[in-house]
């Protein structure tokens, strides 16, 4: 296969993104557009308990209303244990909660967790039907405290959930799902060489991903059993999967169409509007949507979740880290998967030292079960040690920049599970902060103080296919099999044009369904712009092998004596012998044997592995607080990231501004605020308070590119870290300006008020 | 590659339809059943008038009504003259007349004809805008038969036609667009050295191809100008082409998806509402549907054409011919375009004559522009020459089956052009009636008649693309690019599940759409079973290798030393080294390197040649005739034809006799009855008279398999060759029955009456 590097042509330039006017415009098409004939109206019954037994379920009220096409309960889906082989595929662990996330079966395990569902041809008549479903509950005590919940003698949710550990599976049921420890060194030893120890615990609160568009799928099962599913998802793939195991259809009956998705952010990985539309529309015989009303939204489609931490930190006088230890707690809800490990392995590469040990429990409580959120897990475990880091400096009396630049991981470091960093910047970015007025301007005015904190993310790998079809009119379509959440179509586009050495217009993006393209993840942990950018290559280079070897039958002569340059193919020493990418084009589709379509796809290490182009950044925040309300302002904030290529800078810059926006919110504002029966009493957007244009300050992003090694165009990521160091750096600069550490999130007003009282105002 | 025949495993067995289900119980997405977000109602604004000029068009009442989004003209539609380049493609004859066929420009040329489009939020809206559009028109003289459209004085309909023919291109315009010529020997010495000489006139009737389903497609133009149609057609690249060239789209910039299509039969080719639909969405921005009503459907829609025939035929007394002539004028409507030289090359590729010469007149008239009806052409062709051979074989005192035994044309005889057939069963067609039933039983009873036609159709070849993705759970989608009118995927999915060794269940039929599917030709002309099988073949040769190669990795050995047999890959020679298809399909999204997907893509010679696997037809029937009323009865209707390979007997069968069917409606009740001004005055569902189970028997069919030696599979065709014979073998019959030779259709009872009466009684 040829190789062709980037000419910075197209890679690198500020090109509007491809859907840019569907989507002001409102023309776009999202989960809730899609119309087809007969479609019914799918609604949710909740679970008013937190946690109970469902002793019975009597529907045949419902099913006898007029209207009403279908009604499902727990009893219309299969249940494998996990290790069983079905048809459909091997259960896993994984699979059988979320089955159980999807639609109860003999408990509830949180409030509004589904029960049961209709199908019917009004709303009203759905709404009424719900009504008319007879469920006879029995309560049981409710778990809400994560710490609590791991004490011996707390109420176990899951008779079958036992604990994993390095010690192995434990025999008797308990609501800690695993305990992951990462270590190194001696720890005692390292804390006993130390010169300052530092020590704090911090709790961090369950937020929401802060998707505008709530969940809703549509999905229609043909008489002979085949599915189509339009999906409001990240990954087609993963919904085609997860539907098969939870409805029991074989994952090749089933068609995944992805819709536009109105923000992810790893809270649409989940599966449940569309398993319930499958086993209604199964069950009716028509299309059924089931959509989430906002508060169905906030109470029960996964947030982020919450974690008590716990760290530790040991040094000498010159700086130099003798120990870390770390200990953390996810919440996790109702069922086991926090994001313990993938968030402990990354955010504690930050620093290198020779005794480590960080260990985190993923433990089961009755909380709405939570769901990936943008770095998943990252911010409250860099919020903790970050801001220990910062508590360090100043034990130490040294500069944050120093104190980190001392320990800072560097290429060849081990990560937690000491497996090596291949490349990271860490030090890099700490040297750009240290030249950039951010930092070198003084801060002046009282109650004013600045906050630095670190951020790194690694991108999972996975698997991504691409196809690039060649019209005879010259332009071609871009198939790609991973969903869109930011627009990611452009800067694949990008990647094809530059490859092609064609024009962005002559390249149409075509976002592909689960028959149609080849196997791709989800769209998530930055997978998208580092693993489909390379698929999106590899098809881009198979065209144009193909073209030549089109061009060389042409001319008689071997395809290896075909080069192409500026939209010309020609015989290498026969100047005269070219013909252009046009001219070529208008003869392929059946002079040369059929329709020219080039096909990549790319496997990278999977998500265990998780070490491919660690993204290193940096984010300076300087703030001003209200001494009489504990109200904190924003007055500048700066973020510093190696992104290792950036393709589109425009989107990039969004990214990071975007990701810095969230954390602005989960530092300041947001939090589910459950009552003691563990209902969210907050569900609405008026009273879950999300950052608004008021609260976010101008963000200046600036962008190191040290390419990644392993990635044929230097790729690292963009989109995760961002959003992980704001709320460490906003603690820390709340310290700088206040000489208070909070250490519960969020620093809204109330707690940072009563900080200041604390320490005598 | 590896070659491998089919076993009879799957191939040849009564598969019931994969999509029979869907259809018979409603749940099927025909044209009118796609729904989208905004979906405005498309309405047209047919022309009174068959021909007149356009003298001012004002839309500016009907765009101010409110809930009217959109209004187009001819205006709207660029229309670039033959040979101009487009950034769109290069204008054809054909485009320019299409065209002006989608919308009127300066003038009307027939009754209904579109003169503009609306686009409203509601269908009362479109209504009303249409009486607001005012228009003024000058009326012109109409043509509205043929053969006086030919004559010099005759009104002209289109000032840039310059008639075509032999002699060149002629210069001054005229209603001719062309005259073919297809000569050989010499035909005034092959007249002379015959002993009888039979020459007959003949007329036909406009008829329609009679599909359930009205005309119907939408679309939607997004911002960037891509655009979507939902097309309920018969080719979505042919679609795409069309589009491209009328609305001046990018052909690339079009995503053509074919809905489910209710009966096309050569009438679905057409492009009108969907162009228009593009038109309005770009004006609204908004989708657009636009759909014609029954009325519209009969009036505009384009039917299939009436020819003036004229044969004569020379034959020794010993039967043999001496002499073929023929000449035909076809009646295309307002443009040109009737299938002249595809119906006579095949209809008079029946007899062999050393002496031969056969024209054909492509002419213009004041009726609706004619489109493509099953087997073009066909059935009033041979309706003229079997009937006129019946004459022969009276005069010449032959049986029926004799006479033609002597002369029907076998493997080497040439066609009217003069290409030799390549192999042809005609004759072993006539020795399966010598020995059948419906030829070896008398025919008893008064006013009984028995009356045999032969028919012969060639495959006119086409590009075809097919690919097959391996699914983790071991089966396959089929992704096919043909257009399934007639439950093609069901034969194609037999032709998969064959190759590929699995069963029908493991197979799911995916439609693509001209995104996501290698170019493939319109469904017509019976190209899809004879195409895109050979592409399904490929694709499935092509995915078993990459399996093959899998397995070769699996094993650690070349790929060329894996076998495969019984859904086992097996080492050769290492029995014990093997895996399960089941296995290997697990194994293969990640582990082999990507999805396994088999690719196919075929072309063979296209329409112009049009001589490949010629297959042969012949029916009998025997009838009654009433002779008060002149109403014939069908008593018994046998058809036998060689299909080459009968993949699917159920589905060959259904062929044949929905074949019959719509040849006995275009026999004995169906016509387009035009007043003096051009209007249509039967232009319902009950004035035009298609025919019911109540005038069809029940139809034998006979199906013989000889090989076509092109063919991978042997496949020669079954759908277009069944229409040919039957109005022929009806006529020959009621000759039999009667004494009397209908040479008008329909053979109606009052038609038969009459010359039941002119022969006195």
């Amino acid at each position: 296969m040829t190789t062709a590097a980037p000419t910075g042509r197209v890679i690198g330039t500020r090109t509007p993104k491809v859907d840019g006017v569907e989507k002001v415009t409102g023309r776009a098409q999202y989960g809730a557009d899609v119309q087809l004939s007969g479609l019914l109206v799918g609604r949710i019954l909740p679970s008013p308990f937190a946690h109970a037994r469902i002793v019975s379920i009597d529907t045949s009220a419902a099913e006898a209303l007029p209207g009403v096409m279908a009604v499902v309960t727990g009893a219309d889906f299969p249940l494998p244990p996990p290790g069983t082989v079905t048809p459909w595929g091997t259960a896993t662990e994984r699979s059988y909660f979320v089955a159980q996330e999807v639609i109860a079966r003999d408990k509830v395990l949180y409030h509004g967790q589904t029960v049961a569902a209709v199908a019917a041809r009004t709303a009203e008549a759905a709404e009424r039907a719900l009504e008319l479903i007879n469920v006879e509950y029995e309560e049981l005590p409710p778990v809400f405290d994560a710490v609590e919940a791991m004490r011996p003698d707390a109420t176990v949710l899951l008779n079958d959930l036992f604990t994993k550990s390095p010690e192995g599976t434990a025999t008797e049921p308990s609501n800690v799902a695993e305990q992951a420890v990462y270590e190194r060194g001696d720890i005692a030893a390292g804390f006993a060489e130390a010169d300052v120890v530092v020590e704090r615990e911090y709790r961090t609160q369950v937020v929401h991903q802060g998707y505008i568009e709530p969940n809703v799928d549509s999905a229609y099962v043909d008489a002979q059993g085949n599915v189509t599913v339009w999906a409001n998802t990240q990954g087609i793939f993963g919904q085609r999967r997860d539907i098969a195991m939870i409805a029991g259809v074989l994952p090749s009956r089933i068609k995944v169409i992805a819709t536009e998705v109105g923000g992810g952010f790893g809270g649409k990985t989940t599966v449940r509007c569309s398993a319930l539309a499958v086993a209604l529309s199964r069950k009716a015989g028509l299309p059924v949507r089931v959509g989430l009303s906002r508060e169905e939204v906030l109470r029960t489609a996964g947030p982020g979740n919450a974690i008590h931490c716990r760290v530790k930190l040991g040094a000498k006088s010159d700086g130099t880290l003798t120990a870390i230890e770390g200990s953390f707690v996810y919440d996790a809800g109702a069922f086991p998967g926090a994001p313990m490990r993938l968030s402990i392995r990354r955010v504690f590469s930050h620093y290198r030292s020779a005794n480590f040990r960080v260990e985190g429990f993923d433990v089961v409580t009755n909380h709405p079960h939570v769901h990936a959120y943008r770095a998943p897990g990252g911010t409250p475990v860099a919020f903790a040690l970050e801001s220990t880091m910062d508590e360090l400096a100043r034990a130490l009396d040294m500069d944050a920049i120093e104190v980190r630049r001392i320990n800072v991981s560097r290429a060849g470091d081990p990560m937690p599970d000491n497996v090596p960093l291949s490349s990271v910047s860490l030090d890099r970015v700490l040297d750009a902060i240290q030249a950039h007025p951010c930092w070198t301007t003084p801060l002046e005015g009282e109650n004013r103080g600045r906050g630095l904190a670190l951020g790194m993310w690694t991108v999972p790998g996975g698997t991504a296919s691409s196809h690039i079809t060649l019209a005879s009119d010259g332009t071609v379509a871009l198939v790609l099999g991973t969903v869109d959440l930011s627009s990611t179509r452009t800067s694949l586009a990008m990647v094809a044009a530059e490859m092609l050495g064609v024009d962005m217009d002559d390249v149409r993006v075509v976002m592909g369904d689960t028959d149609l393209v080849g196997y791709s993840d989800s769209s998530s942990g930055d997978m998208v712009t580092y693993v489909a950018s390379r698929a999106v290559r590899e098809a881009s280079l198979d065209l144009l092998g193909k073209m030549k070897a089109t061009a060389a039958a042409h001319f008689g002569v071997d395809a290896a004596d075909v080069d192409y340059g500026n939209k010309l193919f020609y015989v290498r020493g026969a100047g005269e012998m070219s013909i252009g990418w046009a001219d070529l084009a208008q003869k392929s589709p059946v002079a040369s044997g059929g329709a020219l379509v080039g096909y990549g796809t790319v496997n990278t290490p999977s998500m265990n592995l998780g070490v491919l182009a660690p993204n290193a950044a940096a984010h300076v925040v300087d703030v001003e607080v209200d001494p009489e309300t504990g109200k904190v302002e924003l007055l500048r904030y700066t973020a510093f990231q190696d992104v290792g290529l950036s393709i589109n800078p425009g989107q990039v810059e969004g990214q990071v501004q975007g990701g810095v926006a969230q954390g602005i919110g989960w530092a300041l504002h947001e939090e589910y605020d459950f009552d003691d029966r563990g209902v969210l009493r907050n569900a609405t957007l008026l009273d879950y308070r999300l950052p608004t244009s008021l609260d976010v300050p101008p963000i200046e992003t600036v962008v190191l590119e040290e390419p990644s090694p392993e990635h044929p165009l230097g790729v690292r990521a963009a989109g995760q870290v961002p959003i992980v160091p704001p709320v460490a750096a906003i603690a820390n600069a709340i310290r700088d300006a206040t000489g208070a550490r909070i250490r519960t999130l969020p620093m809204k007003p109330e707690t940072v008020w009563r900080a200041l009282e604390a320490q005598g105002g």
